[in-house]
């Protein structure tokens, strides 16, 4: 994509510790570019590259490094170099390398700030984990309304040099509350002496600092912005939230979904490095749950197990009969929490969908039922097993068990979600697993009262 | 989140036919708010709302619009009035809106539009289906690098109206190839009579026209930006892509991920408004490959049958067994694609994952097969269930057939989507129900092999 990127001699420059060619190469290069670079470097190597690196050049690099690597990096460079690189980070990313940061080392890290970055950094970790304050930044252009454009463009020209984005100009009354946001482009198609008052139509979108940073994605995608103002209770502006951080926060709820329906809580750290007691933590609490859920079948199947001595062949089937009810539950309760995530789905719309899994599901019951039944004729006719005399009766048990098993799996997969949301839950909670649980549980009474329905009088 | 969304009101007057109010009303609105307020309104009441609304703002309201609801109020507003909209649309809305379109309609709908509309949409709907160029507008703003800052604010000033974006202004050669892209506030900061060639850098990050959209969200990620060029073969500029087109593709990929882990084709359309037929067609394919694949448990287990006549209490744990490992094997496979998604984890990593798979899923197994064993055990001593002479035996065989399975899951699952991703395939393919159904039957495997050890002599 980039095309101007050239790792190879960089790689070589790195073995050959030729650090000054590598300086004069990286004054050229961009900070995401640089960080892309050195973030597979071993962390000394990441360190080196930073003592090279000009303090601002510095602080925007290191924005891009993962945390580990963050860490590393200003241990590595010592309390007054890494100082002034904390001193330069912009405070949406300072902040989140803050929050991952055990509480003693957070107390650490603000006592090298100055008094002022301190207490923007104080208050910015005061909102709760996970909201919009968190990914605020307070290095924004505001304007008042009786200025002219030209007087905005100078102001922007003075100030602007530290504010995150100056695509959008906000406009407040002298309180600091906010009344209007302007785009750039709106100043720049106006005469230069406009005053603003007449540019503005106090008609503006704004965040609330103390809401979830996950409902921020959504107004975004409304209004199309790559930038949003953020008030706080009263109205003031007190920051403002740029796109790139809403797109981190999209794809940290992504994740969150994804694992959710594989049937596991949230793990909220990368996979490669949380550490095997937790990952085990998280993985084991759905797990056990699971388990526990899935002993009901063997509680359910000692009811069967007479008939099971006398027709062994049925606990053949068991395991095809209901696994295929569990994967059909599966296709259902995904469908339907992503459709729920995505807004085209809501709490009343379960009527129309349970219309819709009965629908399909009878229809592919239906196609599973008449290969299961054809499978066991086959295998008959072809004497590749022996099902017994009865084997007609067995191939129609399987036939419509399984048409009432994926039936009945399609129609709880889709309506768990509703019933979670209901609660007030997570849909996603009704995951793959757990929908295959609850469907393996009910699914084997199914099968074996078709059996006893078909099969009576027969070999039961 | 807006505040000053006043519906109920809305809903009133709609349903008192109060046109007059309501156009005042949505005079002062913006195009997402009026296309969010209308948007459960049946269609016939939307065309009303549309033939209120001024042409410009009505082909503004349209883009917010989702595609069913587009031709209907199209169709509802008499081919000249449609005409007018879809000239006025951008070319980006516009193409999304025509690619949804049976061919008949499309030549229908080109046929409205004037020659250099025409012109534009034929040229975007030429390339690939999901490819970046499908998400360009050739409305942007590209200067020269002899122009002063005055002269390109001068140039926006008169031809920027129709700009998808002024956030950034592109510099191209007399060829028209892209040379540098400059953020506003680049120009903003510098005096009016700078000259471009002083400020542009000649680093610049493109797209090209060709690639999948998908690869088009970690660019925008990494650089931080609202707004790419792209660019054809040549290195020339011929659109741009921004932000908004971009969040829409990430949020259908992740549909896409997430459908695929729930184990059925993706759909492509909402759930809401695919058709049954499409649907059970996308949903069967992989229930009928799973069905396929789990057969083999009925035949594996014909190998078993008569240990299962002697020993009817071994089926009774069959579901209990299977199930946990395609439950632990679900985890490990969601887990991993969603590493490989976000860039977390490579080819390269496999044997980094394997060994944590190998801890992880030997806790596991332990956690569950001690439940397993002490459930046993508790059910015989409280007389609630009686296993027999050899029950202790029987106990341990489910134990140690936990470990086994749990352990084998894990590491299947998350060894699998290496495997898919080896051979070229996406790794989301290795869906929750796959694991399952592929650890079912090896898990039965594994679980009589490990009651013929520790029972023979006993009940075996």
């Amino acid at each position: 994509m980039t095309g101007h990127l050239i790792e190879p001699a960089i790689k070589a420059l790195i073995e050959s510790r030729n650090f000054t060619a590598l300086h004069d190469l990286f004054v050229e290069w961009t900070p995401p570019e640089i960080a892309d670079c050195i973030v597979d470097f071993p962390h000394e190597e990441q360190a080196i590259v930073f003592r090279m690196l000009p303090q601002t050049k510095a602080a925007d690099v290191l924005e891009y490094l993962d945390h580990d690597a963050q860490v590393i990096v200003l241990k590595a460079m010592g309390s007054e170099a890494a100082a002034k690189i904390l001193n330069d980070m912009s405070d949406d990313d300072r902040t989140r390398f803050l929050e991952e940061l055990p509480p003693a080392a957070v107390t650490q890290t603000l006592a090298l700030l100055t008094p002022e970055e301190r207490r923007h950094a104080q208050t910015l970790l005061n909102y709760p984990e996970r909201s919009t304050g968190r990914l605020m930044t307070s290095h924004f252009v505001a304007v008042r309304d009786d200025w002219t454009v030209l007087q905005v463009f100078d102001h922007v020209r003075k100030h602007g040099k530290d504010s995150e984005t100056l695509n959008v100009i906000y406009v407040v009354d002298d309180g600091g509350k906010l009344i209007d946001d302007l785009r750039i482009r709106e100043l720049l198609l106006r005469p230069f002496n406009t005053k603003i008052a007449d540019i503005r139509d106090t008609r503006f979108v704004a965040l609330r600092a103390a809401d979830p940073a996950a409902e921020a994605a959504p107004v975004f995608r409304k209004y199309d912005r790559s930038a949003l103002p953020v008030v706080d209770s009263d109205g003031r502006l007190i920051g403002i939230v740029t796109i790139d951080d809403v797109l981190d926060v999209i794809e940290e709820e992504t994740t969150r979904e994804v694992q959710k329906i594989g049937g596991l809580e949230a793990l909220d750290e990368p996979y490669t490095t949380i550490s095997l007691r937790r990952m085990i933590k998280k993985r084991a609490t759905w797990l056990i749950v699971l388990f526990l859920g899935e002993m009901l079948t063997a509680t359910a199947m000692q009811g069967y197990n007479s008939e099971i001595e006398k027709a062994a062949v049925l606990a053949m089937f068991l395991p095809l009969i209901i696994s295929s009810g569990g994967n059909s539950g599966s296709q259902a309760t995904t469908l339907i929490i992503r459709a729920m995530a995505v807004g085209e789905v809501g709490l009343r719309d379960w009527w129309k969908v349970l219309r819709r899994e009965i629908g399909s599901g009878a229809w592919l019951g239906i196609i599973l039922g008449v290969i299961g039944f054809v499978r066991i004729l086959l295998w008959q006719s072809l004497h590749l097993y022996d099902y017994g005399a009865h084997f007609f009766r067995i191939a129609l048990a399987v036939g419509f068990a399984l048409i009432g098993v994926v039936l009945w799996g399609s129609v709880a997969g889709s309506m768990l979600p509703f019933l979670l949301r209901r609660c007030g839950l997570d849909p996603a909670t009704s995951s793959a697993p757990f929908v295959a649980t609850l469907v393996d549980v009910t699914g084997l009474l199914i099968y074996f009262n078709v059996a006893l329905v078909v099969l009576r009088g027969t070999v039961l």
